[in-house]
């Protein structure tokens, strides 16, 4: 079962959090309210297993804190940036570029001396370009059981030396 | 005008795009391609002025750049991160995190040495979120022009110190 | 009226000098015992909103503390110097280097997730030079009122690719 | 002798004052324009030794340049401001806070990879605060010659941990 | 067969210890001349697969070199501190802290934008330490081949919050 | 005498060590255990002073501390690395690598806020490599006493621009 630590709800308000409170009921009231928002929150916790292949496997440090002490969104970010330039660049056969990140929800904070796992998978490749799927997983290292963060999808180019579109020669 | 200087089609190739190569026509033909994603851009280039109030005002460091020697993504997204958590914060009166953030599409490289602004403006205050939409645009201190980079929408929820979350006082 | 948090005081009566506590009283004491010293400040409190044009706009990060855990006066010096300097490199257009700095003191500690603003304005343009006052006003994201940290004058001269001194073109 | 590497000088004359480059008839004529600036360069290059003891020694390192590919102004003062505060914490037995620090010129660039001294010398210890004079040289690790590149004094302060001025007990 | 990338030998012969510049006969001769010296090469290259269990997995990132541009030993030996540290903290079920390193020898450069694995495999768990062996491997992203770089012995202790030294409980 | 700060040992309970609970003897008991292990300290705390030449003085910093809030090992063999390479490129008149390291044991923590000092001495000097032994000394800015923390050799080898191994010209 999926327990969601983060948030944890004060359930018994009526409101938004009747039951088990978990994060996705949240949002569906959260967004009920605002029905034209392009932010939709799509994580599926149904499997307790990272899908794709790892990338980064990193330790979130103190220097990477924000001003409230939080591993910040932004820095999580980044580093999923860096699993998937991996993989584009691999596929790209030399030097991409970012053009797109998906939406994305983060379901639990991530705290300092954090395992964070990045895990890829290609959803697509173009003529000039690669989509992959990253989901990020973070477990404590004393821990045992770890945890999906967040999942994104990302959308790479394949450019040459003066930052032209280029073709990817499969 | 809005100039692409991104992405530099060859445009006089035959091959993938006839005419203005502009980015969204790019993006338009990789989706087409592909109608199933959640990634679309939405970048609009028909004003020239950035909306919103000016969080942030960085210049792009040395020490920024990726493996390829770009200013990558993430960084860019940690900088939107640290400007909508400021206005989140001076809203929830106190501590907020990161709970979800909108797609995005990167429409220009950031060169080392630009000066980077990101705007803000208030999207939406819920019982305990905030929904912040967030423009930057650049440019480089020699040039007159700035240009938009990016846009998103990020949503906040306000939390206490044992990271529940709690109600927003208006 | 301007409250003086840094040194904590607790003077309640006109014209802050009174009470050994007064920061200004501080330094007239200590200057009367070193007449020779070439360190004055000379921060204008007398007018509550800051001169020149933003240049920077950043968030004092946890990263940026020293082994006190304050932000440093070095780090403030850094990003007066970042500011100044896109100002010199539009005006000499092209590379610039910071040549002098004049005097400063610092009023005010700056704290972690404070909002440190710093503001230029042009003081002469000469053949290669350009001087440039700068002026720094913090503020925390829940607060609504900002405070002038400290004030400068920083020197740049124009430089060629091989660092010699060149003119500049008006 | 004296050789100023910085503006390139090809000044074969006697005096280091004839032609344009010389930095300080450079200096004298920037002056002369503008008589009440509180900008006054005070490098004093008549003796080859560092006065002072020295407090640190580092590298400047690739992550440490600006925008310009320079070791820059401010990473410089904030060299100078930790070896200070060394000294500072020292004399006070405990927590300082820089108060201000005097007009400084930069004489040299300095080139990642160089070794940059900071040399200390107590100018004052007053009641609460203490006035330092900081010299930095520094030299390329293949390269006989070290050169001073700047000095000026800093002035500390003694604080308890409320950031109450407070006595220094000697 | 093992390529020795680093210092670009030439070397078509068999074991590849013909010429002077085989890196084992260069050891070799460099330590026939120091017979007492601690410090011995021990880099077994004799199977292909990386032992042990993998821990970190990042990119050397351009802010990461020295000041000759590469990739330093230092910062390698930061990664694999970090790597051995997750192992150690889990097995210890709690705080550690780094007690020794066995020697180690660098066998090639790791390139800005190499991905950099650490694999560790637990050594020994005594009443209060810890030791784990850690091999590193780094490949660039369109690289099939990855290569070992080093490999090394740390140890560890379990210290309680106090810094003394605890028993580890299995 | 020396006095072991670090691990502070409960020397009056039965188990691991009896008597004055050195260092030294916890590693011996340590290592009966496992006598085939290549990691032996050898810190030698017999003399009170550094052996060698000043090389690095720098401070320990807050962004320097691992995810327990200590200075890691890891940063502490990168400060050796930059203490070492100065001689080495010194001698070798040019660029070096980092070949090997030998073995070493941290005798004491390094707190943040800490001088910490790199002594060099150059025990060989090869046809294309210098051996250097390293000495690490601590001291909070308060204290009057320094105190050894760990030493070591390391081995640089001289390259040219391509990496190959070059002779050192004396």
């Amino acid at each position: 079962m999926t327990f969601f630590s983060y948030f944890s709800f004060n359930t018994k308000k009526a409101g938004f959090h009747i039951g088990i409170e978990s994060y996705s009921r949240y949002n569906a009231a959260l967004y009920n309210n605002n029905l034209n928002s392009r932010v939709m929150p799509k994580l599926d916790e149904s499997y307790p297993e990272p899908k794709g292949e790892l990338q980064l496997r990193v330790v979130a440090q103190p220097s990477d804190v924000n001003a409230n002490g939080d591993i910040s969104g932004g820095w999580l970010v980044s580093q999923m940036d860096n699993a998937a330039s991996i993989v584009a660049s691999r596929i790209a056969k030399g030097r991409t570029a970012t053009m797109a990140m998906g939406d994305m929800s983060f379901m639990r904070p991530i705290r300092v001396g954090s395992v964070v796992c990045c895990y890829t998978h290609i959803a697509h490749v173009g003529k000039s370009s690669v989509r992959i799927n990253i989901e990020v997983w973070s477990r404590m290292p004393e821990d045992t059981e770890r945890n999906k963060v967040t999942e994104a999808e990302f959308v790479y180019v394949a450019i040459d030396q003066n930052r032209r579109i280029r073709s990817i020669e499969l």
